[in-house]
């Protein structure tokens, strides 16, 4: 307790709050990832520090897919993609003929999708999308979320996130960065749900997308998907969609494939001290365990990049304490 | 005055303080424009009105050339390219050899330039900036403002910004609202100088950019610009650029030429009330007096639809008191 003396010679009796410091990260083992994580945070906000970041300058980019949520047995847009094109598929039985992989999503065979990797990935994407009011779109979006489920679960997507990374958001938020989801999914199909999962807003998200064309209707103006790819943000699309939405490098990245290498090159080899996270998926009880023998989420060379420029590579299995919020505690 | 009863039987008086209601747009005279403006702001802040707003949608999107600076004699842009272009023409005889418009950037002939419409601008763009790192072209384009001087009034180019304009820029930021630029103009030349200039992050400058690629160079990451448009932020490509960086339809919107009518279609064509602003330059002695038969910033069919959809049209020489900083009263 201190005191506070007014000019008019009052005396005020003032009780600090005793500040009970919570955990910022309770679904996180103890452990040199987590440490790490809560010194750099910790250096970033301290003006005192070297290693401060000014608050405008504070831009932590996250992956999605098997970093905020999970990607197995195949990205989640594809369980959309495949239900989006059996509906078109009924409705006009001449769409998708002659084309190898809506002929696959129409036969639900997810597999001969994800083999053909982003290319099959991006051809369902317009697919599924062209023609929508990018409006249109993300209702859809939400309206197959709330009722779909995942294939190995039967959890609802939204409880395929990684509890640690929620709670990773939260903690760099509650210390001024600004965090963005730069994916190699569909910006649209992410800015669906991107805030009520995440707390991140559509503006803050980046990812691949396709072409599109303004056009009014009625007297209402929209815009439309056309069937084209417009940009592939994987590898190298990353550093380059981040310069293009934010402009800025940024200070802290998390990722965990080789399409995310580029993403925290970007990050760590700039002016200034940045944190790179991998998440390494190790955990085949609670979650999957794979690395370089995977075609989704195929994680290799950034594995090598991590250990020569000193990124942090989580081990899902010893370093996560939880991983899905369907596992926590008393639920 | 009020009294406070504090638990201990301390009394504390506490003198509120006075509100004096300031002119949020003092350099705009009054009349239908400036108390339409505040009548939107007002409605959309106020929780209890049909036109509210909430925060997170509060999006308002500012066309720069002709609606936040001047353009007259020619895009500002189109200077520093010049500069820049007869610089790379005097280390390299053979630079722009064969290409009228970067022959014409040598012979500092603008008009030839700007004739050719976004086209010229374009392939001026492209010429000044390929090659260059991101990072390297926004110093040069710094270190060009911090000398240059508009070729009419010899100011510097920041003192040709609109003070009524960055006074509804603070009004609207005072009330929640996010500024955004969405330009015809080059991305990252105006993310070199809108923090300090409009006081908006790179993050919201939304422009026309060239494509470009991710490198590593003596253990350096960057991104680099290639000799290549990637994508015209001009006419149609307002509303598009708008999804792809926000994802969320603007409620307020404000232009000066026909390459802004789509912009302001698709904000105030949608599904809520939204405001909509056309600057008419009307003033032949404080600025430039000009529409249809102008090249630069040509405003003829976005004059029809404000008169179709309602928009505001703004008559500089009588809603403006002042038109630039450097004609401030005391200066």
């Amino acid at each position: 307790m201190f005191v506070l003396r007014l000019a008019a010679g009052l005396v005020l009796w003032v009780c600090p709050v005793t500040l009970v410091l919570a955990d910022p990260l309770p679904s996180w083992n103890e452990g040199a990832a987590k440490s790490g994580i809560i010194a750099f945070v910790e250096q970033s906000v301290d003006p005192a520090h070297s290693a401060y970041v000014v608050p405008a300058e504070r831009i932590a980019v996250f992956d999605q897919d098997g970093t905020l949520w999970a990607e197995k047995p195949y990205y989640f847009q594809i369980a959309y993609g495949m239900t989006q094109i059996k509906q078109r598929a009924a409705e006009d039985p001449d769409f998708g003929k002659g084309n190898p992989v809506l002929k696959a999503a129409i036969e639900g065979d997810a597999e001969t999708i994800a083999a053909d990797g982003m290319k099959g990935f991006l051809e369902l994407m317009v697919g599924a999308q062209e023609g929508m009011s990018v409006s249109d779109f993300k209702e859809s979006v939400r309206q197959w979320l709330a009722i779909a489920v995942h294939p190995d679960t039967g959890e609802p997507y939204e409880q395929m996130v990684y509890q640690p990374m929620l709670e990773l958001l939260s903690y760099m938020r509650d210390n001024g960065f600004k965090t963005y989801i730069v994916s190699g999914g569909g910006i649209n199909f992410i800015r669906a749900y991107a805030q009520t999962v995440y707390g991140i807003p559509p503006e803050q998200v980046i990812g691949s997308s396709l072409k599109s064309e303004f056009e009014i209707r009625d007297d209402f103006a929209n815009v439309y998907m056309l069937p084209e790819v417009f940009f592939d943000d994987n590898h190298s699309g990353k550093p380059v969609g981040i310069d293009l939405h934010i402009g800025r490098r940024p200070v802290f990245a998390v990722g965990n494939s080789d399409g995310d290498q580029q993403m925290l090159e970007y990050t760590t080899l700039g002016e200034r001290p940045a944190f790179a996270i991998l998440v390494h998926h190790t955990d085949s009880e609670r979650e999957w365990a794979y690395d370089r023998n995977s075609d989704v989420g195929h994680l290799d060379t950034a594995l090598k990049a991590a250990k020569q420029y000193g990124w942090t590579v989580i081990d899902m299995k010893s370093d996560w304490r939880t991983v899905f919020p369907y596992q926590l505690d008393g639920k």
